[in-house]
This record gives C-alpha cells, sequence and structure tokens, in this order.
C-alpha cells in the first residue's frame, strides 16, 4: 500500500428536493452567476429551480457551455463575471459545465493568459471563485474533485488541468433530474464512470484492499443498474446507485494508497479534440486495446477483477484477463456504446495525427509504470482500429 | 435509498513517515498544545518525533488522558489552554486522546458549564480551536469524524456529543506506530471498527448499493487482517489495510443513504461508564444479543451479511442469520474479546443500573426503527448473560 493525502471538502447534497438546500450554501450577498449548457436545464424545469430556490439579489446567467467545453466560449463568461463583479458560480449542468465553471473560476481570479491554466495543468492558480454545482447527469465525477477538461476550439487541444482551489464548495445531486436524459447520455455516463474506475483499479497489485473492493463495489453496481437505467429511464433506485456510484469514482477514495493508469483519458482525450467523438466513446475504445497492449503488466489486477466483477472462475491468470477484456467489451457495447475506431469511419490514418498531439501536449510515457510511449500509444491505436 | 448530506473536509495524511509533514499543516505562529494519554508515545519515541517535526516557538504538553477520557480530566486541560492562551491543539493518541481534544477545543471557546456540550449533543456547539491528530491506534475512527465520547467520573455518565465544529483539520494515519501495541488493543480496534460498520450496516434494506458493498468490503478486510496484525505485528500491509478500514468505518461514508442502528453503542456505553469494561469488549457483548432479540427486524441484511462476507450458502432468511450472528460471534472470540456478560463476572444484577442510565440519558426507544424500548434493553441484556 503507497502513501497518500486525502482530502476532499466537498459537500454533498443528495436525493429528492435537494435544490431547495442551496439558499442555505451561498452566501444572500453573493453576486451570482449561473452557468449552464445546450438549454436542456431550461426545457426541463432545472433552471427554473435553481432560480426560485436562490435567495440572491443580484443573479446572472450564462448559457451555451458545450459539451467539451470550449476555452473561447469560457472566455466570454469570464468577461461576464469581471464586468458585472460576479463573486459566486453556480454550475447546473454535467460534467463539461462544472468543468467549464471551474476555468471560469480559476481564469477569472488570474491575471496573465487564462490558457496558461491550462497548459500548467492548474500549477498557475492560486486563487478562484467559489462554486457550487447542481449535477444533471451522472459521468464525470467532476462534482466532487479538483479535475477541469477544457478544449481549446482553435487548435483542438483538449487538456485537463487540477487545483485545490476549484473544487467546488457544494454539489446537489438529485438522482430524478436525470430521469429525462437521453438514452446514450445516459449510456455514456454510466461507461465513463466505469472507466473511471477501472483507471484506477487495473495497474498491478499492491495490497491496497479498501481502494480495491471499493472499485469492485462501484463496478458491480454500475454493470447492474447501469442496464435498469437504459430500460426504465425513471427507476430512482438504478439512477441514485448509478450517481453516487459516479461521484464516488472520481473524489479521490479510489486512489488512496494504489498506482493509476490515465493513459487511457490521455489518448481518448486526443480523439475528441481531432473528431470530435463523445469522451465515452473514445474511452470504450482505447481501454480494451490498452489491455490487450499492456496485459502483461496489468494481468494480476485483469484477473482480479474478472473474478471479483464478472465472476469468472479461478484459472491461469492470462485466461482470466481474456476474460475481463472480453467481458468489458460485451458490457459497453450491451450499453449500446461502439468500441472500435471502425465503428466511427476512423481508420489509421489518424494515428499520426493523434500521436502528434500526444507528444505536442508531453502526454508520452503514460501509465502506471510510465512505460505508455509514443510508439505504444501507435501500436494500442492500431489494436483499436 | 434514503436522502443524505455528505461532508468530510478533514485531510488525510497516510503511510509512512507522515509525521514530517505536520509543520506544513500547522500555522507556525500557533501556540500549540499536544495532547495526548498515559505515556506509551513517550515510550515508543512517538511524541519526541511530533516535537522534532512541529515548528511552532510555542508548544505545551498535556499528558494523563485516560481511557474513556474523563471530563475531570479534561477541564484541567482546558484551564492551561485559557491561561497559555493556547490557539491549536495536537492530539497525539488513539479514540480516547483524540474525543478527549475535541471536547477541550469545543469546552476552551464555551463560556457555559462545559458538561452542557456533553449535555446537548454538542448542540450548544458554536466553535473550537483547530485540532490536528496523530493517530496511535486504528480503532474508533475519531481521526475523520466529529464525534466526541466524555465520561463524568464523578456520576459515571459515558457519552458522546458531535459537532462540526470539532472536525478535525489533518489526521496523520502511519500505520507502523501500530507495531507496538500490545495484542488486546489491538484486537479491541479491530472489533470496535468492526462493530462501527455492522451499526451502520444491519438495518433493513433501502437499495443503497454503494454504502453496503463499501460496508462489505471493510468487513471482509477487517476479517482478513485482523488476525495477521494479531499474529504477526510488524505485518506493514495488515496494519496499513486495518487502519485505513477502521477510519473510513465511521466517515459518514458508510452513511450515505442507509438507516444506523446505534443501541449497540448506546448499550455498551452505559456498562463501561458503570463497570469499566474496555469500549470495543461491551460492543462485542451487546451486539449479538441485541440482534438475537431484533432478528425479525434485521434478517434481511443479516442474510446478506453472512453471504458476502461468510460465505454462506444461500438459504432461507432466518438460518442464514443465526449463521451470521454464529461467525460473527466466533470471529469475535478469536480475536480475543468474551461475548457475554458472565466472561467477565456481571450477572443480572447489572441489569437494573445499566437501564436506569439509559432512561436517565434519554436512550430509550432507539435502534434503526427506535423500537428498542428499556424494556427491549433488558431483554437484550438477559441474552448478554
Amino acid at each position: 500500500m503507497e502513501n497518500f493525502t486525502f482530502h476532499n471538502p466537498v459537500k454533498v447534497l443528495f436525493g429528492k428536493n435537494q435544490i431547495a438546500q442551496i439558499s442555505q450554501e451561498i452566501p444572500k450577498d453573493k453576486r451570482v452567476l449561473i452557468v449552464y449548457g445546450g438549454g436542456s436545464v431550461v426545457k426541463t424545469g432545472v433552471l427554473q429551480r435553481v432560480k426560485d430556490a436562490l435567495e440572491n439579489d443580484v443573479v446572472f446567467e450564462f448559457g451555451g457551455v458545450e459539451a467539451n467545453p470550449h476555452y473561447e466560449t469560457l472566455m466570454k463568461a469570464v468577461d461576464i463575471v469581471k464586468t458585472e463583479k460576479i463573486d459566486y458560480l453556480l454550475a447546473v449542468g454535467g460534467g463539461s459545465v462544472i468543468d467549464g465553471t471551474k476555468f471560469i473560476a480559476a481564469a477569472a481570479m488570474y491575471e496573465g493568459d487564462a490558457w496558461e491554466i491550462v497548459k500548467s495543468y492548474g500549477g498557475v492558480v492560486t486563487d478562484a471563485l467559489p462554486i457550487g454545482c447542481v449535477l444533471t447527469i451522472a459521468a464525470t465525477g467532476s462534482e466532487m474533485n479538483n479535475v477541469s477538461v477544457v478544449t481549446k476550439a482553435e487548435t483542438k487541444d483538449k487538456l485537463f488541468f487540477s487545483s485545490p482551489f476549484v473544487l467546488p464548495k457544494f454539489s446537489v445531486l438529485e438522482p430524478e433530474i436525470t430521469f429525462t436524459l437521453p438514452k446514450n447520455q445516459t449510456a455514456n455516463g454510466v461507461v465513463d464512470a466505469f472507466i473511471h474506475i477501472l483507471e484506477q483499479y487495473i495497474t498491478f497489485p499492491v495490497g491496497a484492499k479498501v481502494p480495491d473492493r471499493f472499485a469492485e463495489a462501484l463496478l458491480n453496481t454500475l454493470k447492474e443498474e447501469g442496464p435498469k437505467a437504459l430500460n426504465t429511464p425513471d427507476d430512482y433506485s438504478a439512477r441514485a446507485n448509478i450517481m453516487w456510484s459516479a461521484t464516488m469514482a472520481l473524489n479521490g477514495i479510489l486512489a488512496t494508497g494504489t498506482p493509476a493508469d490515465w493513459a487511457t483519458h490521455m489518448i481518448g482525450q486526443e480523439i475528441t479534440g481531432l473528431y470530435g467523438l463523445d469522451h465515452a466513446q473514445t474511452l470504450a475504445i482505447v481501454m480494451p486495446a490498452l489491455w490487450k497492449f499492456c496485459k502483461a503488466d496489468k494481468s494480476a489486477k485483469l484477473a482480479q477483477y474478472a473474478a471479483n466483477v464478472w465472476n469468472v472462475p479461478l484459472a491461469n491468470e492470462a485466461d482470466m484477463a481474456d476474460k475481463a477484456i472480453e467481458y468489458t467489451v460485451d458490457f459497453f457495447e450491451s450499453m449500446g456504446l461502439k468500441t472500435r475506431l471502425s465503428h466511427y469511419g476512423l481508420g489509421e490514418e489518424i494515428i499520426p495525427q493523434v500521436i502528434t498531439k500526444l507528444v505536442e501536449h508531453g502526454h508520452v510515457n503514460i501509465g502506471e509504470k510510465q512505460n505508455i510511449t509514443a510508439k505504444s500509444a501507435e501500436e494500442i491505436l492500431r489494436l483499436a482500429l
């Protein structure tokens, strides 16, 4: 078990009618900017519920944050923050809106070129506006962590940064809000969370039983509840279990004492940045290929996962690892996600471009053993064709 | 799944050589009081390591906090805090020292009679001194929660209070410190944590899969690692897994969306208060008897526990529940804890006194269904003879 620091002060308000509580979380004298996305929160009435709950005199709105939020869009919000002296941000949306709000929060307090925040992985951030969240999709876990992913549309750079200053003060998690999600978004969310867990779990054994078993607990829950939510969108129990699992998947607990392998995210992000595939789609393509390429390094944990999540009978490790990969692919496909580049009309012609971006972003020597080079990434992409 | 609020801002520094980091957590200008217990931290050198790590100019010490810390002792520390203008408390010890430090932190900022803090269950607390912890035994989870149990020796009242103001700012968890614990303290700690988990798990099913599976994860870990730590006290992996499990057992995560039954603690605390048995000893006596008495209410969860922790084959629920009780008793006994009052020379003559205290403290209508009356508690104690 490795040394670790765990510190997650985000307050979670979970369950039915939690939006009503936000007025107790945001000081009345704050000048609030509500940040949201493409308008589904208008249609579903969530935005109106939020506005009704707020007791602040000054409330501005900024809609139009796109999936994989654009730096260019977010900087317009930063202008409003500065002009209107906003001092509290309220994200109402999914991972993209929350990630975007984190960037706005940091950029509003940063004197230099705001893209430096992303380029420095958050290292230059020394302050940020306070953030509250009302979550509308169970997926990224952004509502309870310090990470944000932002895309510069001009250069097709999709990059993450992290900073303790952008941790939300509170997040409202109302499972009922997710009843009306389109099927593909529900599926993307479940697969995204599932893969976050696997990236912290499928590495090599270090005897850290708590995060290992917690990972298995969340994987089993998503495996059982994901299909229920697809079939019965208003199944409260399924939606609630998925939502809490997705939040727990990336709030730091699974990383307590274990290595992690974020290579799937690194490679997947370049594919979204360049070709616009959904985030979860890219992860579902890259992870199985990466596992095949790194099987020798990961076979012990793949076999453990096969036994404890897919009930594969004990056998030799390599065979169990193969089963783990096979069942994972089947699960993604059963949720409606494709698992190969060719399923999206992409072929080997994309490989040089993805590798160029990876190298440009310094994302080489990645993976839990820092042994996934640009050359390895090329072979992984070939296995994903 | 029930509504819940989760908020735990305690920073955990876990692993080897973490004491060295405390100087980064305590501002240099703070006037620190180190609070510790019976002197084992002197003997083992932990106290010296803490003093060497501190970079504060003003550091006082207060030793002698006993197991089940006495109000009378703690008030002496409160005097020192006031006289010496202490503004940071550093607990170096186990649950009793940390609980005591929480009381000192609240009492030092409270104008009235400090026992009101306990009598109001913490309701009167509106401020407290900041607290840091260096944990020396894996057991109570006090290092990552807002609860404290204090005993008034004069009246033999052992009572808890809780307040967000007494949450530690940080806690250092070094598994190696626990290598030198006496065997019975290691066993007490494992059983205490095990029972904390069970009190949040063995109620009735509400479909909250995350806390249920997390509970099973921690129970399985303690079941496997507890005996290892008894047999091989310097097994780092066992000590680390036990320590992180015990902290996670009572930091709020297991209570996310589920009911809880603290009746075992309520009844057990009276026995410690009156007759001085170790905290874990009383819990190991009361819980099996309480389960027998409440079997009908708890059989679904007892059967789930039997299957997922003790690998009992699926059968009818009542039989599985019986097995769960039997295996739990066996586990406590295998760890060296006795499970009946008579094992400690206590008989039915104690029952009226325990019931009188329970009623006096208002601890009736307890349990997850608030249906454990004073009369029920009497029958539970009879089943524990």
